[in-house]
């Protein structure tokens, strides 16, 4: 079933995987392509191709099961693999993400922390270790972590990712606003951009006036 | 012109604009649908339908305008009229994005950051003054800023989106991962999801294993 789904639906379906969880959230078990095309900005047609890869899901008349299309988007995202994860950098940035956000769910562990401030090293944010970040190469040598989240300055963003594939990184989820694909093509990388929800705000704004 | 475009493509034009963006950067002035298309993980048929609102662009063998698209796109989302905000907590998200984040690029003005924290209180954080959060209704009643930014503990974010909204905020950027939708329909909410992003990485390293 997994081979049938296009790299364009896939980039989609973390979005469809955020809107259902809060749906589950709510208590909601069924929706329509059309309830859920508006929720996300996408039209019925949209979302009835866009998850038409799953089979079997969505009879007319019926809506999709909640639960089951989750539980389906879940397991082509293999989060329910579990990955090991550090995060490079644990100034503002690293610790508001240390501290607030849900790696487990989205099926990752988050083992350590580096950083080249000598008040953070050898402490402990939300029970993670911070280590210094001279320690990254022999630690992921050793421990081989899946993923690196990179929340660093910019400045040291290509060495930091440089260090990593080295080690043998499988991905890096990249907050520094630098662009790396072009100089570690093997690797996956993944970047944030904040920009993205405040033009779309933007917009919003602007029809409502 | 602007009123052919759909819902639906808006929501999608932010991330056009940042891969044009990033392509501008490049030096790279023309694109085809087919690249723009791989890079942004959409088909080339997508894309083409996707811009085709635009009119004019995209000539058959000629590929898209990289500037005259980029334009378009700004003036769609209105990012060529900048707008005020303010941000509601000056912890570690609210620095790192008072720090890093280029609200100016995006047509915004950050004129004030708000936190309980009595030592951040009459300091300034690149340039921009910290008040007192008890100063919040006062200054919003006085200044009319247009966007909110809610970097706050998630247990405030309810009560500060009431007193915004109160203060005729138009809009605001949630991260406080709290869905506001329910109680201010009035008021648009944009919400930053980290874990999006994580998923598709989540989704490549199970790829490439």
């Amino acid at each position: 079933m997994e081979k049938k789904v296009s790299q364009a639906v896939i980039r989609r379906l973390p979005r469809y995987h955020t809107h259902l969880s809060e749906l589950q959230d709510m208590g909601i078990t069924k929706i329509s392509s059309k309830d859920l095309g508006d929720k996300m900005g996408l039209t019925a047609s949209q979302v009835r191709q866009d998850l038409n890869c799953f089979g079997g899901f969505g009879q007319q008349g019926y809506g999709y099961p909640v639960d089951g299309l989750l539980d389906s988007i879940g397991q082509i995202l293999k989060l329910d693999e579990m990955k090991s994860a550090v995060i490079i950098g644990a100034g503002n940035l690293g610790s508001a993400i240390i501290n607030n956000f849900n790696f487990f769910k989205n099926g990752f562990r988050l083992v350590a922390a580096f950083d080249a401030d000598p008040n953070l090293i050898g402490t402990e944010i939300s029970g993670v270790p911070v280590y210094d970040v001279r320690e990254l190469r022999e630690f992921c040598t050793n421990n081989h972590p899946d993923v690196g989240v990179l929340t660093m300055p910019k400045k040291f963003a290509r060495e930091t990712a440089g260090i990593l594939c080295d080690c043998g990184i499988r991905g890096i989820w990249n907050f520094t606003n630098i662009d790396l694909h072009l100089d570690i093509d093997a690797v996956p990388v993944e970047n944030v951009h904040f920009a993205e929800s405040l033009m779309v705000l933007s917009y919003k704004i602007g029809e409502k006036k």
